[in-house]
């Protein structure tokens, strides 16, 4: 039996663009003589579909894609992907679902049992569980058909979920398993994904079929990295990351075992690839070309344009240099080189007329009240409303330069430095913005030197450094790392060895700044936690703050 | 016996507040000898806690807090809300609980089975189902506890459980039912709300003490309207809205029936209310005083002005007029004259010299492309950046204007009119504002009648009307209701009579301006679907797009 693994890019909402790249695969895998082709999870409308999944008509043209689908299914079974209606009135209206479709029909449906909602997945929202759970029989064998989550709650030792799917079929003795997936990329989750498959394997004594999405859906990334496991747990193949392709396995070869095929995971050059794709899918996927950026010769801004060239292209991408009479003469030169290094168009519009008009038109207002954050924040906006005029007049995506430390602690100036439509580096912490910098230098300097060596500054007053008000960024990055990916409390965090007023301080402004991130641009996910919908404060609370 | 409902306003993460607030209440409920007092839904914590409730030190703060209420319990029982640590492995970590508190210890306690995960709901996110169900045995009378949701699926043709709580507590017999609930307020949700009790004690037989919040935590606002319902279906009780109260009830009368008391409920009214709540509990629980918005003489920003002034004191609403070239010799003058009318500090800041600081900084890049919406931003942002500066020096709120209609479309600038901390009318439709309006001046003319009668325009080009680039705002909110409230597709929303062109435009704005409104402030939630945490959309999707 020769089973195709079709990892695709997909687009929500987008039912004749994937329809159109199912239907593609579907021709490959027949040419190679494949019996079934696998799709993700949720493949007709992509995923995740999100409060879309309350409108009837989007459930009537994820029904429609699945028949279409179903009319090519003559010579091949194809498993794909889709919101299924509930039909019982008790419960969630829809379900989420693998199709089998073989012969022009739905053979059989397997809804998933395990709904994450945890994150940025909200499952249990939209969907029922499974409660009934019949192994497919096809050819000859039986497939133990699964969603994504149903896999995850195995080999842990504080399981999410009271049932496991598989445990529920094990009774009807399953072939293989396919699982259908869409599970989104963090910087360590190709390892989790492995253990958690190899965990599968181990208890089941069954190969196993894992299809991945690659593709970026607004902040979501999805990095593919589809896997066939052999009962011998070794990793038969693992599909290249963020990348489409079809790819057919004989069955017999997989139950064999003994090859191990894997992808090459080391931290920044993944972050690197799953950020280049979310810049590339954000702009496709809603039909833009073009980006504008504030490039300020710093490294935050530098990283961002770098990634930004890769995806887009550096002709693409228009650089603006803004400076100030606070700013540095290195400034515009290192930004002016950065720009010449990539071949960037670059235009310097500096901020002094438009940033005295401000102080002139307020001047009244503030009489007798010192310069303070005010001043400070009036530079980032006018730069702001410059670089907003200019993706207006030019139809350019302003991409968001802030990175995750000082997005954590709000160090920086809503609708100033905070704009943009994307925040290419908000999940990335400082010191990994410094790796990705020497990163994207690996092979020559792109990035001058002399950005990522100089001390950090905002250049919103006069010598301002940031380790004026904030922590060194070796320790803020470690504290915020301990608060945010690993929901590590004050009590816990102290133990660790930090000192106390430190934590207190950080955690408080973490706290007291979720006004801001309430409206900071969506960001793209590299870690197990990021800003944004995987992450929901109040805003008004009174918890360490 | 004696009970005693506390409809109280809580604070999330506010562990000292809650907690003598509920203390307070206790002594209350003791000197009017009651045996029992209930307490709302998670009232340790606040709600709702959202993601707080993933720190292992937010949870012992809620223990520790029912540990201190069960201290006092000596000659009364004590019925709070709380998370509660699941102590099996299998499933979520915590239960969202009612504990029955009496003689100093935790007597017992039942979780919540029925957990809301849909519009602003994330309860699954957190918590385990309850899958045990047991009668309280108080003083010779058995008391089914309930928590919000729990009785929420009775009476529904289309339940979104598989079962019932007090279905399954029915064979224990109990005498009477308390509810715990955290029911945000909407428009319409009184009533829902006593059509469901009714179901509930008509189905059972059973008096019913329902016990709700009141208060605002940033966008949801709880309106308290806590009710006591007698086995004859009549409201025994129904609290006021939007106060904090501790009221006793002797059962023998509740069950005896025959007396019915409650609120008016009059839509426009209850909106007023509740959004003058909404602007009070953001700044006080925030610990901020003062106010500021920009003051147009149109009808949304004279609104919020006057709903601001309500809630905060007019002396502690500061309006900003900026006019432009553009605005009409009405607009100062009827703005100036609702600042008069209310007594509220106002300044006239022009602005034609930062306009024109920007046009002359971008002249030169702007060469030969014509006046666009770029123009029109530009002088939207300018006032943003105005109101910003203001609101930095002074440290006021920026109130942001924006209706839900435009907000629907995307008619308004990011970073410029969409500025603000809190959207004070952005789930009230243009032609409610209107109402509002009226609703304000019903006993003297506070807000000009010029302001209410003149076409809406947002004067940011000669001679512009809101009517040049919009539907008449009767149809178009509507079709945006039908969409967005009642989650109609373009099919249905064209078989009630739209034209299916009109439609199809609509129903595109509102979906390619998910990336605005990704970056829009908390909305003051006061229909059944606001924008915000509880209407989660894809931005880079392609549907109706």
């Amino acid at each position: 039996m020769k089973i195709a693994v079709a990892q695709l890019n997909y687009h929500i909402g987008n039912f004749e663009g994937n329809l159109q790249k199912m239907l593609d695969a579907v021709t490959q895998a027949k040419e190679q003589k494949a019996d079934i082709v696998i799709f993700g999870e949720l493949s007709t409308c992509g995923y995740p579909p999100r409060d879309f999944l309350e409108f009837d008509d989007f459930i009537l043209k994820c029904e429609d894609c699945v028949n279409r689908l179903a009319k090519e299914s003559n010579n091949i079974a194809i498993v794909v992907g889709s919101p299924v209606k509930n039909p019982v009135p008790e419960g969630k209206d829809l379900y989420n679902s693998a199709l089998f479709l073989y012969e022009g029909e739905i053979k059989q449906m397997q809804h998933k049992a395990l709904l994450p909602t945890y994150d940025i997945f909200d499952e249990y929202r939209y969907f029922e569980p499974a409660s009934e759970f019949k192994v497919v029989e096809f050819k000859g064998k039986k497939i133990a058909l699964t969603v994504c989550e149903d896999i995850w709650d195995v080999g842990n030792e504080n399981p999410l979920y009271v049932i496991s799917p598989l445990d529920e079929m094990k009774d009807q003795h399953p072939d293989f398993i396919i699982n259908l997936s869409a599970s989104p990329f963090s910087y360590n989750h190709a390892n989790n994904r492995i253990d958690i498959l190899k965990a599968n394997v181990d208890r089941y004594g069954l190969p196993m079929f894992y299809v991945n999405h690659s593709g970026a859906q607004t902040e979501v990334i999805f990095d593919g990295g589809s896997l066939v496991i052999s009962p011998d747990g070794k990793i038969h193949d693992e599909l290249p990351y963020f990348e489409e392709l079809v790819r057919c396995y004989e069955l017999e070869e997989v139950e064999k075992g003994g090859i191990e095929r894997t992808q090459t995971k080391e931290k920044i050059a993944l972050i690197h690839d799953a950020i280049v794709t979310g810049i590339k899918d954000y702009f496709g996927k809603l039909g833009f070309k073009k980006a504008i950026l504030g490039l300020s010769g710093g490294i935050d801004s530098a990283v961002t344009a770098a990634l930004a060239a890769e995806a887009l292209g550096a002709e693409n991408v228009l650089a603006v240099l803004m400076p100030s009479k606070f700013s540095s003469d290195h400034s515009v030169g290192d930004a002016e080189q950065l720009a010449k290094n990539y071949g960037m168009p670059y235009k310097i519009i500096p901020i002094k007329e438009t940033y005295d008009a401000f102080i002139n038109t307020l001047s009244s207002h503030f009489e007798g009240m010192p310069f303070n954050v005010t001043e400070e924040n009036l530079q980032a906006r006018s730069r702001g409303v410059i670089l907003m005029a200019l993706s207006n007049k030019y139809g350019n995506i302003l991409l968001n330069t802030s990175n995750k430390s000082e997005m954590a602690v709000g160090y920086g100036t809503l609708y100033g430095d905070m704009c943009g439509g994307l925040s290419v580096i908000g999940d990335v912490y400082k010191t990994d913005v410094f790796a990705l910098a020497e990163y994207v230098n690996r092979d020559k300097e792109l990035i001058p030197v002399n950005t990522i060596t100089k001390p950090p500054s905002a250049e919103l007053r006069p010598n301002q450094k940031d380790s004026d008000s904030l922590p060194d960024y070796d320790i803020l990055d470690e504290v915020l790392f301990q608060y945010i990916e690993k929901t590590q409390g004050p009590k816990e965090i102290i133990e660790q060895g930090f000192d106390e007023k430190l934590v207190a301080r950080i955690l408080r402004l973490v706290n007291i700044n979720e006004f801001k991130r309430y409206q900071t641009a969506p960001v793209l996910r590299v870690s197990s936690k990021a800003f944004g919908m995987g992450r929901r404060m109040p805003i008004v609370g009174k918890y360490l703050s």
